[in-house]
């Protein structure tokens, strides 16, 4: 059954609703392959309906098969024009997945209280969550190019280069295998500014000693990708070297434990309770990981709290880190593919601490 | 008169509320400098506050200097938490930026009708789309990294190449010059998807004749910049080198009428008159442009129903183009500021058809 079939049946048959709309980029993406709408109409009674302003009309008729284009013009407002269609439609139970304050109240007073009006949003992760063989293709290329660039980092990382170099060297690695752009921004965090988790990427030069956090991914086709590993600049210390161990084994024993039907809680645990044990709780400062497809995060969550199960076609992150202010962080990170009975690793192997001069 | 002071003065003394809630990321990033907070709140009465998650809290300490910062727990939910000290600020007119439903829900859900609630974010847009002397140094060097990548494109693009490798060159040649990353996803649309404006960058080959549109920006300490070349494959035809120069005319006029206290509409105007006049109208199927900073596309908008007013620091695009399904687009743009009484282009000055060989 198709994306758009599959949703209109939980969303038609089994929730009682007779429209859906959908406003969030990547899920118009997800439906349409298109990705410039403005929004998207499915009416249980009608046909499926993109909207689109003139700067993209074009492509969405050459792009968005299968659906009926409708152009939204200069002056005309979107959710207005929307409510209208709802109308014609005769939807009385309108579902939709995200809309801000200003899109909600606007779409209200088009319908002037004759249609009811729900977000449901979840409905949509809980297709978009499962990749199908597709995506998965789409995922381990994907993955295949995050790792060209993680050996670009390996290949030149050095004392003496500034952050946005080593940053230089591994997009256009990826890039120039094929990669679409990055997944998010590249993170090259050196010294302490690698016990930030999200240190971004700077001008700072990188010194004899310093911990190097590389947090990057390439995207294809639409699909991303995400990786960490942590390097050295020059030989490690005892203490880089003995925090890395800890974390490494939190990553292999957290990633071995995933597999269809565990609690994403479990897996955060299986890694939570090894750094924790060392030491070092409440220097892991995140969840251990988080789903990955079309976004860079996505459901299901690996954390503590989440309520999530894992299904085969989940592909989700696996990342423990110790992150200690004044000293640095390390964190190590691989995408993974959940099989029914196994997981695939669909970032590569290659584990580093050691590499730079 | 600093950032924060100014929207206070706007929203509490002109308008009349006692609290002000930001929740979009760039706008806490205006306000912080810090860019992973989860949100921010300013009580007229009490000390401003950054909630962050523990995943950002160290760094938020370290970067976000004059903000008291709030750990937000994992268990904890953000607006219920921010919903508890508006009331211990005693705040009874919270305006906010932006939140979507659920968090709008949530929040009022904590505040149990005791405070009035009300989306504001064009507030800061008045403060944001006037930039300081700070943020204009930043646009112009990330407008100088974006022409280190035009440059590169120029030198860089033949026949036989494939688009994303074209990209590859462009992204390389801005990161080793220092761009923070890329402003938006990089744009180089060849052959007739070049009639697609945002065409995006794909794994097709560009072939003799081609028109290549080539969109693309650097970013630097946050700040993004926008510029477009178009390049022809080889030699280009009769109808490429007019189309080109109707669009170069247009792009050129355009600039010189901006300045301070021109309506954007007309400047939208000189340009539309133009390729209209040639007979291309239908074929300019865009705004002419938009204002840039933090985020790609930010007020004032340049396009035929625009209401607003230009003024000094205002920093914008110029980017008319004309695009014919099944032949090809033609797009130029640049970004430039506006001065009290003229213009400043921010990205490089030079025009360019046919490059490549």
């Amino acid at each position: 059954m198709d994306r758009v079939t599959l949703l209109k049946k939980k969303a038609f048959e089994e929730k009682g609703f007779d429209g859906f709309l959908v406003a969030n980029d990547a899920n118009m993406l997800y439906f349409t392959g298109f990705p410039g709408a403005a929004c998207l109409l499915f009416p249980r009674d009608g046909e499926n309906t993109l909207y689109v302003y003139g700067v993209n009309y074009e492509q969405a008729k050459a792009e968005g098969r299968g659906f009926r284009v409708e152009l939204v013009k200069r002056d005309e407002n979107l959710m207005a024009k929307v409510a209208t269609h709802v109308k014609d439609y005769g939807i009385r139970k309108l579902a939709f997945d995200a809309l801000n304050i200003e899109s909600y109240r606007s779409l209200a007073k088009g319908l002037r209280g004759k249609t009811r009006l729900k977000p449901l949003g979840k409905l949509v992760w809980e297709l978009r969550k499962v990749k199908d063989a597709n995506e998965i293709e789409l995922m381990r290329r994907a993955g295949e190019l995050t790792c060209e660039g993680m050996k670009a980092a390996q290949e030149v990382l050095r004392t003496g280069m500034r952050e946005y170099e080593v940053a230089a060297e591994i997009e256009y690695a990826m890039r120039r295998k094929g990669s679409w752009g990055t997944a998010f921004d590249t993170i090259v965090a050196s010294g302490t500014r690698s016990a930030f988790p999200h240190g971004g990427c700077t001008d700072r030069e990188i010194r004899q000693g310093d911990l190097v956090v590389v947090d990057i991914g390439a995207s294809y086709r639409f699909y991303r990708s995400d990786m960490t590993r942590t390097f050295v600049a020059g030989k490690p210390s005892e203490k880089q070297v003995r925090l890395y161990e800890i974390v490494k084994t939190a990553q292999q024993r957290a990633i071995q434990a995933v597999k269809a039907k565990a609690k994403a809680r479990d897996i955060d645990a299986v890694a939570r309770k090894i750094i924790e044990e060392a030491g070092y709780g409440e220097n892991f400062v995140h969840s251990l990981g988080h789903g990955i497809g079309l976004e860079v995060h996505e459901p299901p969550t690996l954390s503590p709290q989440s309520k999530d199960r894992l299904a085969a076609g989940n592909v989700v992150t696996v990342e423990p880190g110790i992150y200690i202010v004044g000293f640095g962080g390390i964190r190590i990170e691989d995408t993974v593919l959940v099989g029914e009975k196994d997981v695939e690793k669909v970032t590569c192997g290659f584990y580093t601490l050691e590499v730079c001069q």
